[in-house]
């Protein structure tokens, strides 16, 4: 067999992971999936510190794009424009692409479709949901006699991190992110993993592979963490809850549901028990019923662990399966506002007369049942936490009732919405 | 692409399932696979009942072995001798096999041996452990590029019904059992899951695909659940354990350790909320970490489910890279006697002076350190349970004080005796 050349765009902690992992197993990896060349490395700023690569190693991107000898194109580098030209040039060029960029499959699903569609066309993204998790690869071919149902799952490690604190030493969120943050769990800058959009990243793509189809990012509803209170997760734990950052995706005949939000639930459910910076995916087939896959979804060596899967995979002549778009196959996605599920609501009040009347009528006049209210006994005219939980209620009812109680006096800044899992 | 055909061996559930899928869901399985025929199925009692096949599908299993048409035969027949005959003849005439059968594959582990190393051979038994979750995929594909280092699971739903029964609802293990059998979680004759023998079946390939090497089951060390009693479930409550049976793989570089029996397990470990007839298998990959995987373990269409999709990377003739055993390699598999863990004993004695002493006397006479002692108090001369757990020891010490403690005038019955996991 001849020897198949790898490109890497890319040489951060994963890059270099995976090149480690190519150049000490190689023996083993060639077993498994025939001889390989490892043709260069590029990098964006060849002046960033990074350990020494053997001579002749560093190329350019356009080096490695133009170059025949490179069959398989690795890209670890991050960004979205940048990659979506070069992931698409080497598909032009009949290159298989390997890439954990959640971030361009996401924001370019659409764009990427045609050049996805082609016949021959090949890119595998187990890297990108999920670290070392295979959960690409059971979505792909350990299922693939299912139709998927639902998909389900915790994937942001720094939320669950997060939220781990937050419950367990009674942390509040920002002293919790700043503790996130010192022990690397958080970059910096910790928006996108915070807000929920880096979830909603990884849905889009497993909401792709499980429906064939291309999920625009813009499909999948979002709100992040940054509300929610020590109070929360303590009201949570003494009600038989946990609250967990969820990515939702639930695929009926009729409509797709995507979504992205803090969730109570339940801690008879395995997932509630997923904690500290671990992630979890639990995928229902129709066949098989629910499964739940759980491990560590980031770190340099596993993160490389599954781009190197997908090396061999790709090195064998192996496509994915569900990277091929079903054509002509359309998909309604349901708003946000049909959303219907149980709601718990924490507001901040002035404890005076008249108050829990005014909350009972809002969501009276919005057709909402009450299904429990707290409020705990304070001086008259103090501030108190309200809590109360809804039987089932569309997202527009619900947002309706809010906005109305958002409007009275005796509300102190904004309620807490966090939707129940039933 | 030319069809290829498809010959079944075996029509009870399971088959029954197969036929569904490749019948009911042709269009979406040869999008992914290709073009197939189901050239048959046979059946060792055609006069057993069940649903009536379509006219000319039912063939002898010589007719399907002789067949050329037949590119994969798929055996959910059950046994173990008729199996291994077709097995290793359908693999001599270069057809592919698909096999759920556990008992096959470990009972014959070393006599299967050279007709998978043969040049072309295709062996894939995704149906053998864990039902419909895609472990074998994830070992064989997902982990590629790992040494896996451990492997544990829950392998066997039976004991874990009766397991959770026992806890959930203080049932003794006789009447666990009983509900076990009405609800068809146990067999009419249930030995072979409560012996742990089902569960060394599957911990035996597991670790065969893991070594890449054949697995003799007479290395996997095996004690059943039957001793079991309510109160070690609750004792187990009381102090943050739960009882589980446990398949356990490691995998050093010095020495292979396989060992299937009930096990204390931290109620902090995510493994120990696996409840009622569910399975749970933990793959610790040197780069990627431990994962879980979690799901029902059996049943007819989640089993077929795993059938189907060996029969899809048959048909796009992908083999199984694990499958094919490393020539020349040998490991040591290391003698229960050898094995180090903590230990929990619960003795039945009757209440006299000196019971504790001679306990303790013949513990630190194997060298073996108490870590906790629990006597309730009863009326003198009453029996009472004895409970103590040690500090890490080995069998072989744990071992030879139990067999002096059973000298003792005062025990009444056999020790429960169950490792504890640190």
């Amino acid at each position: 067999m001849a020897s198949q050349g790898i490109g890497i765009i890319g040489c951060g902690g994963v890059g270099q992971g995976v090149l480690e992992i190519l150049q000490t197993r190689a023996a083993s990896l060639e077993a498994a999936a025939g001889p390989f060349e490892l043709v260069g490395v590029a990098v964006r700023d060849a002046l960033k510190k990074r350990p020494p690569l053997a001579p002749g190693l560093l190329k350019t991107v356009d080096a490695l794009l133009n170059d025949p000898k490179v069959a398989i194109l690795v890209e670890v580098a991050g960004g979205v424009d940048a990659p979506f030209q070069w992931v698409t040039q080497a598909l032009k060029a009949q290159k298989a692409v390997v890439t954990a960029n959640k971030a361009l499959l996401a924001e370019r699903a659409e764009e990427l479709h045609p050049y996805l569609s082609a016949p021959g066309a090949r890119l595998y993204c187990e890297a990108a949901v999920a670290g070392g998790i295979p959960i690409i690869h059971a979505l792909d071919r350990g299922l693939v006699a299912n139709r998927i149902l639902k998909i389900e799952g915790i994937l942001n490690g720094t939320c669950n991190y997060i939220l781990t604190l937050m419950e367990r030493d009674r942390l509040s969120f920002q002293d919790a992110l700043k503790q996130a943050q010192a022990k690397g769990f958080a970059e910096a800058d910790p928006t996108l993993d915070i807000s929920g959009g880096d979830a909603a990243h990884k849905l889009a793509v497993l909401a792709g592979l499980a429906l064939g189809l291309p999920v625009p990012l813009s499909r999948v509803a979002v709100e992040g963490i940054e509300r929610i209170t020590a109070f929360d997760l303590q009201w949570a734990d003494a009600h038989g809850f946990r609250i967990k950052m969820l990515a939702h995706g639930r695929f009926d005949e009729d409509a797709v549901e995507l979504r992205v939000h803090p969730t109570l639930v339940s801690r008879t459910r395995l997932l509630s028990q997923v904690m500290d910076e671990f992630n979890a995916v639990v995928i229902e087939g129709d066949l098989t019923g629910p499964q739940l896959y759980e491990g560590r979804g980031a770190g340099r060596m596993s993160t490389a662990s599954a781009v190197v899967s997908d090396i061999v995979q790709a090195l064998r002549g192996e496509p994915m399966l569900r990277t091929h778009p079903k054509s002509g196959g359309t998909v309604r996605f349901k708003p946000m506002a049909e959303v219907v599920s149980r709601h718990y609501v924490h507001l901040e009040v002035i404890d005076r007369p008249g108050v829990v009347a005014s909350v009972a009528r809002a969501l009276a006049a919005h057709g909402i049942s009450i299904a429990s209210m707290f409020q705990p006994e304070v001086d008259h005219g103090s501030q108190v936490p309200l809590v109360f939980t809804t039987h089932p209620a569309a997202e527009s009812k619900i947002g309706a009732a809010l906005k109305e109680m958002g409007q009275e006096p005796f509300l102190i800044g904004q309620p807490v919405h966090i939707r129940v899992e039933s």
